[in-house]
């Protein structure tokens, strides 16, 4: 794929995606009448498209058929003002002819669904870079080539799959790489009782990119929640900032492909922990994405988000009301693994509970009614009314002759103080009957316990990642600090980090051997005794480091070693402590600029690939939280009478470290392996400052990023 | 919950639980014609059931309506012998003496639906103790109590639920740990095109237990796969017994709850990683089923698995031919993350299939169709041709116009040589009608990429396990070793292991320094110098291990150290070379019996929780294969230039020290940590045999084992 546009996070294309995605005016340019060609399916689409269509007119010079044209100039007369949108249905060859026509002709959009472009090899990549210089400094916004289309269901369909008619319209916005997914993924959610109000795949991105789409979806007052199916990413800041901006007024949920593409390990240790697949899914959910796992999850968490939204907040707690306690436990077991907080109810509320409900249900958190009775609105509002809960998660097996779970829920008008979503099982027609009174207060219904688990974490997770977004304002912590000098060896690197605050251990560089003696005299024992050599990376490897060096004869037989492997100088430096080692690292991701890469040292935890990874502008909130992405975070609290590490220290290490490589472009990594965890807080033992590779701009490493 | 009668595995309860489940008579004791009573909607759905339903009788002394009789001898008295089930729907107090006269009546089985058992504290434990007796040496069977019932769709309906009726037939049978999850389990089945042959909630299992449930489903021929939902297993040998056979003949989905019983941690390393979530997932996978993470896998694993089966195989190879390349991405990925192998198709294959596509697509596997044409019944042909190919997977967008998937799975004939498995994205018209023409041929349409690659991923896990177990049956190893003097030192326990064939390193037991010194002279150096005291557990907190000793000066020293903690001798040992350390457990799980746990030495592994659990009968070859189970897997695969793991050796390792655990009462813990992987093999570098506490009869571990 070539991206020749280079797409920033502007307004001003908003007008122009207006044209594209709500043409009042479109031509099919190769269009048809002979039955199963794609020119023909088009043509019908777009002319059936909703109770207002378009004006359709076709393109093609040698048809002769009602509404056909022979050319877009002769469209566009008859329209009297350009055209908003033309469809090229023809074959990749003929594209930039017809791609320029449509420029000259002012037309706001065009769409290209043919394939046989930069997919298919070098001769169709030079096609498609002649479509980039012609779209390039006009007013003309190109869809495609290489997608189905787009739809907005009931409005317009601009896409030759004739079922996308039974596409349900509604308020959520598919925005998907590939034509395929923005097809299955708008199917899903309409057979899942959620409407679509845009469907676009967006095929090989000559032009409008997921960042385009975003910011156009961003005002759009149909839209309350947007699907984003996400395969690569080639401009990961303006995506991040998208993402950011348009998170703070409706819900995204994304899903990221490429989990097993296990790339290459990198040379650096903090790079080969990292993979694009991480390091995509961590940076959108920092910028603000509820990230799942899979196409269905997706569409739980749009079911939920695009119903209703918690306020920003570090920890919701959930009431779950349950009138089965097997689903329940099923439920309950899905939200704690999933890390939401489902607490104990207040005495006082348990107190209210035991006047609607039998004595021997559980009721504390969850909630179990046992069958559900006349008092099950009583139940919901006394359980909402909890000061601990923020969201009601219910679920009931369909029992027509029983309860109306939807009713219940209107009866106790809980839904009107916080947000509420309903898990029903049975039959399709009892569940659908309950979905249908709960649209009507914009109520989500799932059909399965871990659909509701699934749709009520995201809830939590979106609202978390506000509450860590809205924090105080990021301040830039230590891109004033001065330049260091580079090539730098361990002691300069470690200056560095003094300066922006990281505490390093006490230590001496020493030119000579009178100098490490009169070191090893003042400083702490036992001291650790060090090559110092900017241009040696792995010093352990080559016997440059001796540890646990107390005596003068036991100095004189490190310096002996050093000497033996040329040691330029000596770096004679206190132990620290015993504690946890982890390590940072902050580099330069070539797809999303400088971003921190974080987790336990050690090769367990590098096998693992159990990492957490931020941006550079990760705010302090989320930079305090950080590590709890980790699987292994029980590590830092304590474990076994170990350290407990402090979260705000962390935060300021990491944040001034990351915005310390963002603001200095001639360094490309600083890397602290092992930054340790100790009793009285976090020593940086050994640290390394990579210089920018001058040729490239930036350290090569494309073999790790696939 | 309690269960007085140990439920054995045996097949002589069939009998017993043909009346239960395919009652020819049935009472309904405490039945009403009162709206809204359960009595009433029980006698209703038994009535209703299916085109032959039993006869039934109302039990009620007070109530006087056709089909109603004052007690259960009359209605036996005009039935002319003993009813086949007896449901009691009265509350608990009352249970026992209806259990005792459905006892006396020569009733086959009895199901108590009531609640206000041992689920609600002693006072209702002492009733279900109560039924426990009463038939315990009867030869009636108890279903519950606590418990909705169950239903065999079309033929009987004993379930309170009245929407039961709407689940349609077929060969699945659910066996729930509830009543709750058995009918929202049945629902989700049926309304994903899969019919259901049995439902059963097992309700608190006073007698009948989803091991008897098992064995008796294991040669039902209109039973095709069961799906199995645990909430807690008490009879854990048994219940993989069972597993084991029942697997061989049709296939097992287990659902099990309690990830988030996050236990506390025991004192002993090895239990501290292995809960008790984790020890059931993995036995029952050992055993045979396939476990999933939801009842939505569970749904989609199922849907296949209840149509169409692998032959047992190592690593089966799928093919995946697409209309999509979008969706087909997904797949892949989900594919691949889940271990399943994805091959390259043959040069032969690839030439064959250009012959019926276009060039531009991709044709290695996945096969990327594009838009579905006339020639699809060839590539699918030519694709299920290729001999790495066990089974195909297709996905294709519904497209009325352009393909039907069913019919060219026909035409193809595929399917009648190896599974196929097919995934239809579109509105819910296009996919039922794929999945009507599928039905008809056996093959199972799943609605999603993701269904249709954890529903392949099941296919795949199935085929694998049998392949396990398929291999040379498994031979005792190890149980004729002599008994261990206890308790035992480390060098009596490392004696323990050379018996065994586990390699340790030389060492010399040494009473004195004089001895000390000679070991010295004699062995490798450097050596280890160890506290020898069977009391003594962890060594090196107390100052009780020194290494790399290598000269009498540091032997002088270490010892003075060991004196001075009174060590009553010392091990002086040869130090292994470098490598990676494992730990290695067998220990005796308070469920299953002996087990064994294995994973990487260190704290992030165990912080993880990333461990492997194996049963004590585990085959070879599920020995051989049992470390791929964790995620740093890649560890022991020559990480960075370390050393390879030989999985035989492994697998040797792993069986000899379980089956002496289990071959030795005596004996409760054998813990090698670290289990060090040299390039040399495997040495056990430290090794504790810990004696079962006699008062209990197993050392006692409940906290760890929630």
């Amino acid at each position: 794929m070539t991206a020749t546009r280079a797409p920033e996070f502007v307004t001003e294309s908003r007008t122009a995606l207006d044209r594209l995605f709500a043409p009042g005016s479109v031509a099919v340019v190769g269009a048809s009448t002979t039955p199963g060609k794609l020119g023909t399916s088009m043509l019908e689409a777009v002319r059936n498209s909703g109770d207002l269509p378009p004006t359709v007119f076709g393109i093609n010079p040698r048809t002769e058929a009602p509404g056909f044209h022979v050319s877009l100039a002769s469209a566009t007369a008859e329209n009297g003002s350009p055209l908003d949108l033309a469809v090229l249905c023809i074959p990749a060859s003929m594209t930039p002819a017809a791609l320029r026509d449509a420029v000259d002709a002012g037309v706001g959009g065009v769409l290209i669904c043919s394939g046989g472009f930069a997919e298919v090899g070098p001769e169709g990549a030079e096609i498609q870079e002649h479509l980039a210089r012609i779209v390039t400094s006009s007013g003309t916004r190109l869809l495609g080539p290489n997608t189905s289309g787009f739809f907005r269901p009931g409005r317009a369909t601009v896409s030759f799959v004739p079922t996308v008619a039974d596409i349900r319209a509604g308020s959520v916005a598919v925005v998907a790489a590939s034509g395929g997914m923005n097809h299955a993924l708008s199917f899903l959610l309409s057979e899942n009782g959620i409407g679509v109000g845009l469907g676009v795949g967006l095929g090989n991105s000559v032009d409008v990119t997921d960042v385009d789409v975003l910011a156009h979806l961003r005002d759009d007052p149909t839209i309350t929640a947007i699907a984003l199916h996400v395969e690569s990413v080639t401009h990961g800041e303006a995506l991040l900032n998208v993402v950011r901006d348009v998170s703070a007024r409706k819900p995204i949920v994304a899903v990221v492909i490429g989990r097993s593409d296990v790339s290459a390990f990198s040379e650096s240790h903090t790079g080969a922990l990292a993979t694009s697949w991480k390091t995509t899914r961590a940076l959108l959910a920092e910028a603000g994405a509820v990230v799942v796992d899979s196409e269905r999850e997706l569409v739980d968490a749009v079911a939920v988000l695009s119903r209703t939204r918690l306020s920003a907040s570090a920890n919701p707690g959930i009431g779950l009301v349950t009138a089965q306690a097997g689903p329940g436990l099923m439920i309950l077991d899905a939200l704690l693994t999933g890390g939401v907080s489902v607490p104990s109810l207040s005495e006082e509320t348990q107190t209210e509970l035991s006047r609607h409900l039998p004595p021997m249900t559980f009721q504390a958190n969850p909630v179990d009614t046992g069958r559900p009775g006349p008092t099950f609105a009583d139940v919901l509002a006394a359980t909402a009314a909890d000061p601990s809960i923020d969201a009601l998660a219910v679920y009931a097996l369909a029992e027509p002759d029983a309860i109306d779970l939807a009713a219940a829920v209107r009866a106790s008008g809980v839904h009107e103080t916080l947000p509420v979503v309903l898990g029903v099982g049975g039959p399709a027609a009892a569940v659908n009957a309950t979905t249908t009174v709960a649209a009507g207060i914009d109520v989500p219904v799932s059909a399965s316990p871990t659909s509701l688990a699934t749709g009520v974490a995201a809830l939590v997770r979106d609202a978390r990642s506000r509450y860590l977004r809205s924090a105080p304002p990021p301040s830039p912590i230590a891109s004033t600090s001065p330049r260091v000098e580079l090539p730098a060896d361990e002691s300069v690197a470690k200056d560095l980090l003094d300066e922006l605050g990281v505490s390093t251990p006490p230590r001496r560089v020493c030119r000579d051997r009178t100098a490490a003696h009169a070191a090893l005299a003042v400083l702490d024992l036992p001291v650790a005794v060090k090559i110092l050599d900017a241009s040696v990376l792995h010093k352990t490897e080559i016997g440059g480091v001796h540890l646990g060096v107390r005596t003068p004869e036991e100095l004189d037989a490190a310096l002996d070693a050093l000497d033996a492997i040329d040691s330029p100088a000596y770096l004679v430096e206190s132990m620290a402590p015993a504690g946890v080692d982890l390590f940072l690292g902050a580099r330069r991701d070539p797809v999303f600029g400088p971003i921190v890469v974080a987790g336990l040292g050690g090769t367990a935890a590098e096998a693992i690939g159990d990492v957490a990874i931020r941006s550079h502008t990760v705010s302090p909130a989320a930079a305090v939280a950080m590590l709890d992405d980790l699987q292994c975070a029980a590590l830092l609290d304590g474990w076994r009478g170990g350290p407990v590490l402090d979260r705000n220290e962390y935060a300021s290490v990491t944040r001034a470290v990351v915005q310390y490589l963002a603001a200095h472009p001639e360094i490309s990594d600083i890397e602290i392996n092992p930054l340790r965890l100790t009793a009285t807080g976090l020593i940086a033992l050994d640290a390394v400052v990579v210089p920018t590779d001058p040729a490239s701009g930036h350290r090569s490493s494309e073999g790790e990023w696939a």
